[in-house]
C-alpha cells in the first residue's frame, strides 16, 4: 500500500522507546493544504498547542509533519513548549520549509519533557529514508501498546478523475469521545481549500473517531490531520455536494476504519460490541445511554466473558441521566428479543449466549421516548488491559 | 456484637445461591420507625418499588425487613412485582404485623423473577432463629461477592441516656454515587419521627455511600434503611441539633465505616484511593473532576500496579468538564507535591514510588479556579475485577 501522490514517508529509531522505531516523517512534497482536530481535554500537549497556532499562522499549508512515540510532552510547562519548537524547528531547516509549516505530534507517557536531541539527531537520517513507499515503515513508528499498524484506504471521483484517500492511525487505550490517545494522519491527492478540508474532516470524525470507546479516557495529545497535496490535477474541491460528497465519503470511510481498528485493537480486547441507542428523547440523551453502556465496566467484563448478562446493559442505561419510561423499553442482541416493555421475553438462554459469545455484539436499545438515537463502538474489558495498564511506564 | 435493643435478627438458608445463607430477617420488636434511600437509577427494582410504596403507607412505622441475597427482581415487569409481594405478605403473617410495615430489599442477578416460593419456605426457620445476637448471621447472610460481613457500631447521648447505632451492609461491585449494588441495615434504640430520620439518613449517605466509586456502575436495587426502636426511652429526637447533632454523628459514623468497607472490598481491589479535589469554579465542577479521576481505568490500573503515573489523573482531571487554567493546576499525593503550576516538580521518583505503593493513597487536586471542593473514596481495578465479573452468573 502507498501514500497518494504527493507524500514521501519514513520511519526510523530515534531511541525514545525501549525498541523499535519511534519517528515518523511525512514530507508533503511541493507543499499541501491541511486541516485538523485536535483533543478537548483541558490539558493540552505541547504539541498540540503548538500544531494548532502553526496551522493558522501558515494559514492551513502544511509541508512536513513529525510525529514521535514514547514521550507525550504533555503537562510539562515550558520546558515542553520548547522541546516541542525545537523539533518542528529541526525538521524545518532540514526541509528547508516555513517552521509553521511543520506539524508535530506526540504519544507517549505524560508529565515528560521530549527528549528532543534524540529527535534532532535522527531526523537527517528519517528525512534520507522518505519514499512514496515509506507508508509502512511511517505507520509502525507511531505506535505504543497497538497491536500492529492501522492503514486504510479509500477512493472518489471528481470532475471525472480518480482520487485517493489514504490515512493510517495510532491508538489502543485511552479511547474514547471525543477522540482518545489517538493520533491518525490521513492523506489526499485531491486540491481543497482548508476551510473544505475541515467541514470534511468535522464531520468524517463525528461519525469514527468520535463514535468509538475503549475506555472512557481522553488524551491530552489526540490528533487527526487531514492533508491534500493537490496532485490530482482536479479543480479545487469547493463543497462536498455533488462530487465533493464523494470526496467526504471516501474521507469518512477511511476514518471508520481506522477507528474501527483503533477498537479491535483495544487494548486487551477480543470482541466489539456494537451498541445503537433509538427511541431516546433527544441525540443528547441516546449519547448518554450509549456511553454509559459502552463504559460500564460490569458491561465490558461480562462481554470479555461472553457472558448475555443484559441486566447490566439496562441498569447502566436506568442510570446514564436519559429520560424515559422502564416499563416501555426494549432490548435485542441481533436478531433476538431479550426485553420487551420492560419485562425479559421467553428467549432461550442458549441463543443469547450463542450471539454473545461472537466477535462482534450487536445491541439496539429502544427507549420509547422520541426520536434520538446514537451509536457507539466499544470493545470488551479483560485481564490484558489490566496487564498492560498496571505499569505502563515500566 | 448484638443489634440495639429493640431488633431481633436472623441469617438463614433460603437456596437462592449455590451455596451459603441467603434470607436475612430483621424483627422490629414492637416496631419502630424508619426512613430509606433508595437507587436513582430509572430501572428500580420490584422490592424498591414496593418497599418506598409501603413505607410511605405506613407512615413511616416499619415491624420487619426481610432481605434476600442471588436475586434482584429488577426488570422483571409484573411478576416481579408478585413475587415480592408473596414475600412481604408471607412475613406480615408470620410475624403476626400489617404487611405495609414489611420492608422488602433484594440482591444479586438481574432479569430473574424471584423464586418466592424458596423464600416463603424458608421463612419459618428465619423466625424461630430471630435473636439479639442473630446480628452477625444476618450481616453474612445478605452478602454476594463480598469478601466478609461489614458491620459498624457507634454511640450517642442523647438527654443524658447513652444510645446506639449499629449498621450492616453488602456490597463490593456496581458501586457508585448516586449509591450502588449496596445494601446497607442501619439500627437505633433511639426515639426519633420518620422526618427526622430521613433528614439524618440523607446527610449520613451524602457523606458517606455518597463519596465512594468501585466501578462507576449504579444498581437497580440500593437501599439504606434506618429504623429507630426507641426503646432507649429518650425524648423524640426533635432535630438535628444539639443532642441530635451528636445522633447524626452516630449514624454518618456508621454510614462512612460501611462505606469505607465496601470500597476496601471492591471486587479485587488491593488498595484505596482518597481523592480530594478543591479550587473548583464550585461544588459541582468539583465532583466531576473527582468522578472523573475516580472511574478512569487507567488510574485505576496504574493505582493497582502502585504506578505513579499521575499524567493519567490529570488527563482525567482535563477532560472531566470542570473548567480551570492548566497552568495554575497542582497536585500532590499525601506530603509530595508532584504537579505545580501546571509543570512537573523536581520531586524524587521513588518518594512518589512510595507513596503510591501504600495501601491507602491520598491524593490532592487543587484547581485553582475558586472555592468548591468534593471527596471521593475508590480502589485500584486488578485482575481479580475482571476475573470476578466475567462470568458472574454462573
Amino acid at each position: 500500500m502507498k501514500a497518494p501522490r504527493g507524500f514521501a514517508l519514513s520511519g526510523v529509531r530515534a531511541g525514545l522507546r525501549k525498541q523499535g522505531n519511534d519517528l515518523t516523517l511525512i514530507h508533503c512534497e511541493g507543499g499541501a493544504t491541511g486541516a485538523a482536530v485536535f483533543t478537548r481535554n483541558l490539558f493540552q500537549a505541547a504539541p498540540v498547542v503548538l500544531s494548532r497556532a502553526s496551522l493558522k499562522a501558515a494559514k492551513g499549508r502544511v509541508s512536513a509533519v513529525v510525529i514521535n512515540a514514547g514521550c507525550a510532552t504533555a503537562i510539562t510547562g515550558k520546558a515542553g513548549m520548547d522541546a516541542a519548537r525545537r523539533v518542528q524547528s529541526r525538521a524545518a531547516e532540514l526541509l528547508d520549509v516555513p517552521r509553521n509549516e511543520v506539524f508535530v505530534a506526540s504519544t507517549g507517557v505524560i508529565g515528560v519533557v521530549l527528549p528532543h536531541e534524540k529527535l534532532t539527531k535522527a531526523m537527517p537520517l528519517a528525512v534520507t529514508r522518505l519514499s512514496h513507499g515509506g507508508l509502512e515503515a511511517a505507520s509502525r513508528a507511531i505506535l505504543t501498546t497497538d497491536a500492529g499498524p492501522k492503514v486504510a484506504t479509500a477512493t472518489f471521483r471528481h470532475g471525472g478523475r480518480l482520487g485517493h484517500v489514504t490515512g493510517f492511525a495510532k491508538g489502543a487505550g485511552m479511547i474514547h469521545p471525543s477522540m482518545a490517545t489517538m493520533l491518525a494522519f490521513v492523506m489526499t491527492d485531491a486540491a481543497a481549500p482548508p476551510g473544505v478540508l475541515k467541514s470534511a474532516l468535522t464531520k468524517a470524525v463525528d461519525a469514527s473517531f468520535n463514535a468509538i470507546s475503549v475506555d472512557g479516557d481522553t488524551s491530552t495529545n489526540d490528533t487527526v490531520l487531514l492533508l491534500a497535496s493537490g496532485k490530482l490535477g482536479n479543480e479545487p474541491i469547493a463543497d462536498l455536494e455533488g462530487d465533493g460528497a464523494s470526496f467526504l465519503a471516501a474521507v469518512t470511510s477511511v476514518c471508520r476504519s481506522l477507528a474501527r481498528m483503533i477498537t479491535r485493537d483495544g487494548e486487551g480486547a477480543t470482541r466489539l460490541l456494537e451498541i445503537t441507542v433509538k427511541g431516546a428523547k433527544n441525540e443528547r440523551e441516546a449519547k448518554l445511554a450509549a456511553h454509559a453502556i459502552g463504559t460500564s465496566p460490569l458491561v465490558k467484563t461480562a462481554l470479555h466473558g461472553g457472558d448475555p448478562n443484559w441486566g447490566r446493559i439496562l441498569a447502566a442505561v436506568g442510570r446514564s441521566g436519559a429520560r424515559f419510561s422502564p416499563a416501555k423499553v426494549s432490548l435485542s442482541v441481533g436478531p433476538l428479543a431479550l426485553v420487551t416493555n420492560g419485562a425479559p421475553t421467553n428467549y432461550k438462554e442458549t441463543d443469547a449466549a450463542r450471539l454473545f459469545a461472537k466477535e462482534e455484539v450487536p445491541i439496539l436499545v429502544d427507549l420509547a421516548a422520541g426520536k434520538g438515537s446514537a451509536h457507539l463502538l466499544t470493545c470488551d474489558l479483560g485481564h490484558d488491559y489490566v496487564s498492560l495498564n498496571v505499569d505502563y511506564r515500566s
